[in-house]
């Protein structure tokens, strides 16, 4: 005799369905870092990096991994994006011997889900493509802490991290 | 009269050429991590994530991404992985409200570059899907520190994180 | 002097104009399955497999396939998903030495063209996804039936397989 | 007290390690099919369908796909492909009103892993081309049975679906 | 003491925010060519190219390439395209030994923004796959000139090559 | 009766067979110009294009596009590349209002085909980003003539554009 048994649903993993989302203009920014040596904070910043210009790369990267998200992220809905912003900010204290790199990325979409999960995927993009490019002077370096900063738009209302 | 001007090579972006070096087996192991809240720790523990089991979809997230990394990250090299291993640690201390799962992602080649790269993209990718279906329950989630722990093979040789 | 012949346009491969189509919410369900061995069921069942848990990660590359779909059919329109869902049910008669794993995919979208394709792409990403993880026990395993089981929404109404 | 617990490890996803594996010739050779109604069958032999000549369509979407494997299906590893070829041929019975059109993939890769799935995929690839090109003139088509025929080169030696 | 430095923002890259455009009908016609030499010629008239039918894979790998402009341009956004059509022209003047195929796409859109990058990309990507195939008999191809023909829709307006 | 006929196999597509050639050390060079107005002209040399660095993201997109292939051009063998490199040089006439950006992409493998197509590919791809950041300024511009200029390796050797 044929059984027919259910496989345990429990933890099954799916796609969401959001087809009753209202679609709205969403934003959000996420934050990154790399904190680095200085020699290579002085190659960034004088352009001697043999790769090439450290942070022009590390922002192409960013800007198109955010539109790649939903082909990384298993879970994640497809968007289409209405813009991507990628900015670097130095956080160096000579004295202390610090340097580190800030990486802040912001995306817009007109749409059903919000774009939290874009914007921390060009900032990792971001901040992964910074270390390729400079791990021959320092394998060191540290990645994070990436976090969301804000998120505006959707049904849970926005978002600003305390 | 028409001018033949070159380009500024300063900072110019390249994926330097790796065709001299020898093809061995070559191993790297990244760490990163998620802290987040007690209610997506009991989630993660219980598989009531309504998205599915969150550390199952991030392993397969992981593995993925650490074969797409040449995609993502511009400068990388593309290398044909020999294997992609993804473990998770859970870091818990009740008392001090502390909650964090570590991921580690170790890969393997047979090629003419290393694979740090494809271990931090991997180990970031697990991290960033972790966010991805327990974001419904805290955006606080922080991800990071990222980092390679140890390489080995190689023209210049092991490295250990100290 | 100069001729200029058309090529023939009969049989020209086009994606078509569906740029007049309502944006209407859609559904599909599509069904595959995968006969296999009591090996190789067994394995699944147990969690003894050396690649890992064979349903979750078929599930994980069922979903991820179907935000692929208009990458891999050349002429299918790209549509942003609302959502997939794919749930496994094990068809087994161990008296007739009889075992398959049956596979549904479900997908949802509100846009101008059917998800059927979405639907049967996911299916079949699964049910290879399965094929590979257990082909070391085996390599007799036969995929499908893969088919369209319904389908709501669209000018052509809904559709369901008698 | 912090508790450092690991993380249930059976049944855990990896993509195993072949860097032991030698590089050598591999084939392998899939077949699967679609079912479907006089109707398309004669709108394919014509060359009649909307969108296109959809046995040249489906070789190419195989081909490409082929080339795809490891981005599809999770645990796959990567292999540089040297060949594949993809041909088709009509089993067809009037009488009993039987139109199929049967799929043949071969590939072939000098590599550590063998192929089987890249010609699993190729063939599914080319049967859903087909499914997509020819579903305005009628849903029920079915796919498959998908299976392997033969392979060769490897460790476990040759084989041949009997 | 650490110093805040931002990064120099001139020349900043960045995808531009479209979210407060309209989503309107556009189309954009691109073409491009390809001067081969007239054994080329011969062996795409007759079919006798050992690679497939060149005219025919062109237009599929100009269809695909339409749709994944987004993942090619990197601050292009990304767009559901409505439809995409391809169109060769033969331009040959035996006396002069002049053998030219020339490419038209059209692309069709219903988004905020046009579609000259898909129009042109798609006629790019037909052209090498022109070149690829045919490249054993002759690497003095010539690819271009590849221009926008003309396009319609989006507060720009229409624009016609003159 | 069960009529089994073979599809026509003349222009039949394949990605031929390479796995007899041998794995040696490759490289091509390939060239591609775009023509632009005076005022693009300036945009690019200011740095004042409302989008980034016009040659910067042109270079990164180049460079990745070469790693793309073989996802783009259907019948061109996968390879691991080894380097990329992507240079630009301007071609101006001002008294006759000619302004020209000149790409060269030279790549290099070491594997069993060359990378022509990675090549023309690349310098195809930076042509046009360089037409997507500077369209709003022009939609004049002309990509091309797009060309090999030499190739090294591979039985059929050297070639050198005369």
């Amino acid at each position: 005799m044929t059984e027919l048994t259910h496989f345990n649903e429990q933890g099954r993993a799916k796609m969401v369905d959001v087809s009753e989302k209202n679609e709205t203009v969403r934003t959000a920014k996420a934050k990154s870092a790399v904190s680095l040596n200085n020699d290579i904070y002085q190659q960034i910043k004088d352009g001697t990096n043999k790769k090439g210009d450290v942070l022009a790369v590390a922002q192409v990267a960013g800007i198109m991994a955010a539109k790649n998200t939903a082909q990384v992220i298993p879970m994640c809905h497809p968007l289409s994006l209405s813009g991507v912003d990628i900015e670097f900010q130095w956080n160096v204290d000579q004295g202390h011997n610090h340097f580190e790199v800030l990486i802040f990325a912001t995306v817009k979409t007109k749409g059903p889900t919000g774009v939290e999960m874009e914007a921390l995927t060009a900032a990792s993009a971001a901040a992964l493509t910074i270390y390729d490019m400079c791990k021959a002077a320092g394998k060191e370096m540290v990645i994070g802490p990436t976090l969301l900063l804000e998120k505006t738009g959707g049904k849970s209302g926005d978002y600003s991290r305390s």
